[in-house]
């Protein structure tokens, strides 16, 4: 089958690889109809060492069960599936705590051992545990949306509940990137009463209006704290959506959080470290990490189903499998938001 | 009025500073009866460079109300008092919140502008918002308990808390000073079922039993994490109280840190930073700060008065206000966990 191989820095590649295939009798083996290309994958697009043997990519994706091993209990051929960023068993002390991340038994997509969602079919781990069953057809309309669901609008959601986001409350979010402007609806959804953006794109911010920030912030560094500050009566945010993973925006993060209030940080960190000291004098909580998508999945997609929230409007960029390296580089340079992968 | 003033690291001398006395319509007058000497004190006690001019001190005192300003409302001359080592107005925002720590009119005893708790009298700004009466006698046998409200037990109550100590979790306390003794008595008052102190000296280990300490590990770093993972099924504590402070506190109690546990930090930092990774992948929160000791006096009160928690058995050494250059010593060289000052 085909699928995507990172080989180092700004080297992806299409290739042929063995075909996905059933191998614990806990696995289904699931057709990709739908994938991503994430932010998170282009951690690796900039800085990976050169790798001859490669690096299976995708943590996104919708398909369809081809064929299920003979433990799996709740799914059957031809059921149109969304599975979350890492795969988990669903019955382990963390995930019956609803923290499916640290299941353990459970692990990441792609890599050297295991398929990715990039790519025609993904032999899927502790099945009956990872997989939900989406009740529409394999090309619906709502299809970018519920892609969503796999990562960024369950890492926008978690974001917003680790930063503690509720009625009446003033939320911020940095970053604009796709995580970001999901946690803009995750915000708006959970009730908060001002949300401003800190983001930099105008295409990005005319979208996370759209979605329900009140405010955006275009500043960087001490001027966007001032800014942020401003807007806030001077005393911060409550809720602070930390959706990018470096030094510069959790600095930003702790300085915009009033005492008090809580940092939700879903960006993965790149080489960062958290303030010690504000952090401590001003009682602000940080909190956050990998989201837990499969402990949201079923509560975010009614949501999606009946239309009330559209994390899918983040994907601003369609194509083929074979397209993919377009993908990345379009991502990378910022022309696109988020890639699309249609099979 | 005689007064402690500390002038450097280790130099510490009982001087004869003005007199304490009413200046805004808002204080109090108290003439102390019960202060106490905190592990916090010992950074400066450590590491201040001389200065003539010196830092008034003592953060945790008990006295008699002598004179209140014309607009206090709820204090009267005659009655007995706590302070929390922070005061505050009690009415604006952050202290609605029950966060005094900031008040945005309130601040810290002591330092050069204001009178600190280790001496005969202390002018007590917001005295409305601050004071906390309490119904006991001058010399009631409580009154060591009662004197920890003021900051120790306060601050292990905030401890527990922030690190979300519920009935059946396993609390971790990172330290044996004064301040991870009162987290032992907090984690088993909000209901821990399994309590396991990080602490090496015998005589603190043997009173963090007697408070409800189901384990005690003394080992350091790496072999310490390996012991409480031993010890709690290899999965780490839900609830760790950090109260100490240092790098190293901090590294231990991430590592003993289950998936999605809580960290409550309360030792203040010294120079730390807060690692960043481990904490992201495993969803591990870090909360804490200075407690808001004037939320919880009232909640905490009635459980000193009845006999229900001893905090005050932390007090091992007790002196008059000329002998608390030698408390200083003692609580450095670690013969006394904790100084208390009787006038």
């Amino acid at each position: 089958m085909r699928a995507t191989v990172m080989h180092g820095a700004g080297d992806v590649r299409i290739e042929t690889v063995p075909d996905a295939r059933l191998i614990e009798p806990t696995d289904a083996l699931v057709v990709v109809t739908r994938a991503a290309i994430c932010g998170s994958d282009l951690w690796p697009y900039k800085s990976m060492e050169p790798d001859e043997a490669g690096r299976r990519m995708g943590h996104e994706f919708i398909g369809i069960v081809e064929a299920v091993g003979a433990e799996v209990r709740t799914l059957k051929a031809g059921d149109l599936v969304v599975a979350p960023f890492a795969w988990s068993d669903g019955t382990c002390e963390f995930c019956r705590a609803g923290l499916h991340t640290s299941c353990l038994h459970g692990g990441w997509w792609g890599g050297t051992e295991l398929d990715g969602g990039q790519g025609e079919a993904v032999r899927v781990p502790q099945a009956d545990g990872t997989l939900v069953v989406l009740p529409v057809g394999r090309d619906d309309a709502l299809m970018p949306s519920l892609l969503t669901l796999a990562d960024v609008m369950a890492t926008g959601h978690h974001a917003a509940l680790t930063a503690r986001v509720g009625p009446g409350k003033i939320a911020a979010v940095v970053g604009d990137g796709a995580v970001g402007l999901c946690g803009v609806i995750a915000a708006r959804r959970l009730g908060a009463e001002q949300i401003i953006l800190l983001g930099r794109h105008p295409d990005r911010i005319a979208l996370a209006r759209q979605f329900g920030a009140t405010d955006v912030v275009s500043e960087r560094g001490e001027a966007a704290v001032e800014r942020v500050r401003a807007l806030t009566g001077g005393l911060g945010a409550h809720a602070v959506l930390e959706c990018v993973g470096l030094d510069e925006a959790i600095a930003t993060a702790v300085g915009i959080t009033r005492p008090g209030g809580a940092i939700g940080r879903v960006g993965v960190p790149q080489g960062m470290t958290l303030p010690a000291e504000p952090t401590f004098y001003d009682n602000i909580t940080i909190a956050g990490g990998p989201a837990p998508a499969r402990a949201y999945i079923e509560g975010l997609l009614p949501d999606v189903l009946e239309g009330r929230i559209e994390p899918g409007r983040v994907f601003d960029w369609t194509g083929g499998l074979e397209q993919v390296p377009n993908g990345y580089r379009a991502m990378n340079e910022r022309t696109a938001i988020k890639a699309l992968i249609a099979f």
